[in-house]
């Protein structure tokens, strides 16, 4: 299959929106979905930046997945690390190497960078991802839990004495 | 005890660089801690900022606590989040209200950016951290789980076939 990548814009939100719904239905949290295209265009591609993505498009130009990335720091190296949000290739047209294309341009953004490292989330069932981000050589870092303060509790944070 | 709050500039990157490194010895993770004053200044403060800082200072303007923090990005909600990397008081100086004066202005921060959430990661072993964090409305996220490609692995991926 002749595919390629190449970095998304703001004319790229409504395919960009479609491939994170359709990614959410894979995760089994489509109810936790509230973006827009206008939200996405604005945090995107606005004046301030808070993440890129690279779009994976079939020999039609159709784009078939996607990667959205960011870059987060690491205190103890005090260098970026890349941090990848969300990686997906549609159902029908995985195991053709689009996804491993996708990391290796953001493993090339990262080195171009200075990064010490790549991270990303995995949810613990999904265990072909896990399987596959093994392969690679990624560890998980089992040691350590995310904590999320959202909603009314951050805005009780914020007034706290 | 009197203690005020600011942003870190980079004059306050020797400062910074102290902190860190008392809370790696806190953490037990001393021996992966390679910042340097460079390093930290150039990540922070250069002309791509990959960090922000508070810092907590007594009544005679010495460093007593940190706060380092950057903007993520979820996808679901389309907006940043407010992502708190360290979290550091002097361990002599704890129980003040000093930790929970860095927290409340980081929510204040997350909130004026227009943020959906404030996350942050903990060891798993620190439970006073951890019922801490509980008792101000955070959740543990325990179904994912982070994997970090580094070092060697990282080259070959951007080399991958």
């Amino acid at each position: 299959m002749h595919f390629s990548i190449r970095e998304a814009t703001r004319e790229d939100v409504p395919a960009l929106l479609k491939l994170i719904k359709d990614l959410a239905v894979y995760e089994r949290l489509l109810d936790q979905v509230v973006a827009s295209e206008d939200l996405l265009a604005r945090a995107g591609f606005g004046e301030e930046r808070f993440f890129r993505a690279l779009l994976a498009e079939d020999a039609e130009k159709q784009a078939i997945g996607f990667a959205l990335y960011f870059f987060t720091f690491s205190t103890f190296l005090a260098r970026p690390t890349l941090y990848l949000e969300d990686l997906f290739v549609l159902p029908e047209l995985r195991g053709r190497g689009v996804g491993k294309a996708l990391l290796r341009e953001l493993a090339k953004i990262a080195l171009a960078k200075g990064c010490g490292r790549m991270e990303w989330a995995v949810l613990n069932w999904n265990q072909p991802a896990i399987d596959f981000y093994r392969s690679l050589g990624a560890l998980p870092q089992e040691e350590w839990t995310t904590f999320r303060l959202t909603g009314e509790a951050l805005e009780r944070l914020s007034k706290a004495d």
